[in-house]
């Protein structure tokens, strides 16, 4: 098959932008491949709230449901903050992994050479850190029911939420975060909080008992907590994370910005079957959307893995991050990972010189 | 009243040698203050599953409750992991902050210029670091129910916990936390997942009406995926945190982890009326229990926050935090903050030097 279909959701803020130069970044390297990407662009988010009074109107879902990968800017901002859940961005994005049955959520967090100095962290602690996080996407607290508003038994409001996994959806992620550190660097680091929690505790214990197909992936186990101090400590000790959709929230947005460099990295969350969706890990960002200072380079490397994961074309895919290395290595750089005696540049310029690696 | 009575629960692993050494700080310190302090000692966690077949004895939980304040060292380790929820150290603990009603769990996140090369930050990023994290203790996915393990329609295993605040449960750890937030430098940052969790909408709301008593304190609202980035990439812009049980647990070690001196962070737990809980940050350390290597400056500076917060005993408190400051200040340092050209001190000996400080 050398023809596909791609389904855009450019989304909310920066998201319009950041795509805009995805989308010809992706159009070249599968050109330069032999292949045909047909583009379809649909709204999502706060853009679909102000336009068809949903966040995930049907139409987009099923558009993404037909198309071969789903890409991704960014949704939300503080028109919406106030509203109520059904009317939220965020919602709209939750509906569409649900929707899409994207149940793992692959996070690399990766300090490339050439922006080890974007870091917090000492430039011993964060050179050659590499870990890729795999959060579950499509269960736990998020989506668990009973969920709402109440009263308790002194008639006061309570709200509510319920974290809960079944044995398949723990199974099934195991199994991708296994085979995804057997293709890395052999070691797998299972984060919960059994001590306390027993939908922790039914994690741990089928992720121990999947790690018996994959001897040659050594499985370690940590608490939430201690994960949270140990990326801060020592980053280096993690190869691939696998843990439940919110501790993965928060672990793999601080491993980002461990990296220093958040507006790089990208992410893909992948299906039993069906289209992918890639994404950004960054958010929509307000605060400069529209005036062509975002970093596009995350929403591109994810442009990278929709080839790579949801079109299986390596190739183009490896292009695509040759590429920016090459535009990083000739020194341009957005704002966010500026450094002195670097060419500062805005988004879509940035975009232009990838075109030119 | 200059008579008091502590509870001392020396507890699991390095427990036992760091309230060892903080005991005879405060008893110095108390006394230099005409202070007397009665200690009773009483088991928790493993070593009270090991010699009463439970983690909290009810002579432990009642003597406790008797007392004017309670030191904790430590609880678990690894001979325990595998026991059921209700046998494990963990559970003692959990049981104890219930049992006290210390809701309001405050953890200071501070860099001291001693120490500020202990940190994995980069010295500009660490340098002048202090956050207070007050945690809420006794409520939320720890405690919530109905929790467990069960089947599901298709009949397949299913571990379940829920996340529940009621009203109340959330004013009273706001009110702690913007006193505190009056306290120091007047700005409270509270930490939910409002865009996702209807407990956290709920927690937003009850924060914001909070506010409205404390016109002097400013208060904003972070997402916690957010709030893990931002302690890494700007630990300074916070002064007072204020979050759930789960959300305190992660965040706290995080912050504490930024400090680079883990093994120097203590910790206050506070109820409505009846006695404080006070305890290092760290924990058990199974692997160098024993050995005389452990840190007791976590233990001594919470022996320090019982006198201030448990007791109201200001100076006696003050004298234990100078004779702190002076001890690192002549250069001893235990061996996980020893840095090139200090002095390497086990757990008895820097008990020692604080005590002649
Ligand atoms: C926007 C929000 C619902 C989302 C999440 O929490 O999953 C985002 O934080 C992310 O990590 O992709
Ligand atoms: C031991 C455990 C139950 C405890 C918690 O999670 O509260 C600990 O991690 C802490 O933070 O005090």
């Amino acid at each position: 098959k050398n023809r596909y279909s791609v389904t855009l959701l450019p989304g909310d803020g920066i998201g319009p932008e950041v795509i805009s130069v995805a989308k010809d970044v992706l159009s070249l390297s599968a050109s330069l491949e032999g292949i045909a990407l047909q583009f379809e662009e649909m709204r999502v988010g706060g853009a679909a709230i102000d336009a068809d009074g949903v966040p995930l109107p049907e139409e987009t879902l099923s558009v993404a449901r037909q198309s071969d990968a789903v890409l991704l800017g960014a949704i939300g901002g503080y028109k919406w903050d106030s509203n109520v859940r059904e009317l939220k961005p965020e919602t709209g994005l939750l509906k569409l992994r649900e929707g899409l049955g994207v149940f793992a959520n692959l996070r690399p967090a990766t300090v490339l050479p050439q922006l080890v100095d974007s870091s917090t962290l000492k430039r011993e602690v964060a050179e050659g850190v590499d870990i890729m996080v795999v959060r579950e996407l499509t269960g736990g607290i998020y989506f668990g029911n009973p969920r709402g508003f109440g009263k308790n038994d002194n008639g006061e409001d309570i709200g509510f939420n319920t974290e809960v996994y079944a044995a398949s959806e723990i199974d099934r992620i195991a199994h991708i975060a296994f085979e995804t550190a057997r293709k890395r660097r052999g070691r797998l680091c299972s984060v919960d909080k059994a001590n306390v929690l027993e939908a922790s505790v039914l994690w741990r214990k089928r992720v121990t008992n999947v790690a018996s197909e994959y001897p040659d992936v050594q499985l370690s186990h940590m608490y939430v907590d201690n994960a949270a101090m140990q990326l801060v400590r020592d980053p280096k000790q993690f190869d691939t994370i696998v843990t439940n959709n919110i501790f993965g929230d928060i672990l793999s947005d601080e491993a980002s910005m461990i990296t220093g460099s958040i507006g790089m990295l990208p992410s893909a969350s992948l299906g039993e079957s069906g289209p992918g969706l890639f994404e950004p890990i960054h958010g929509s960002a307000p605060d400069i959307a529209g005036q062509d200072e975002a970093n596009p380079l995350a929403t591109v490397l994810s442009a990278a893995m929709l080839l790579r994961y949801g079109l299986g074309e390596e190739n183009a895919a490896k292009r695509i991050e040759n590429a920016v290395l090459e535009t990083l290595d000739k020194g341009f750089r957005t704002g966010d990972i500026f450094s002195a005696g670097k060419v500062l540049v805005g988004c879509r310029r940035m975009g232009e010189e990838v075109l030119k690696s």
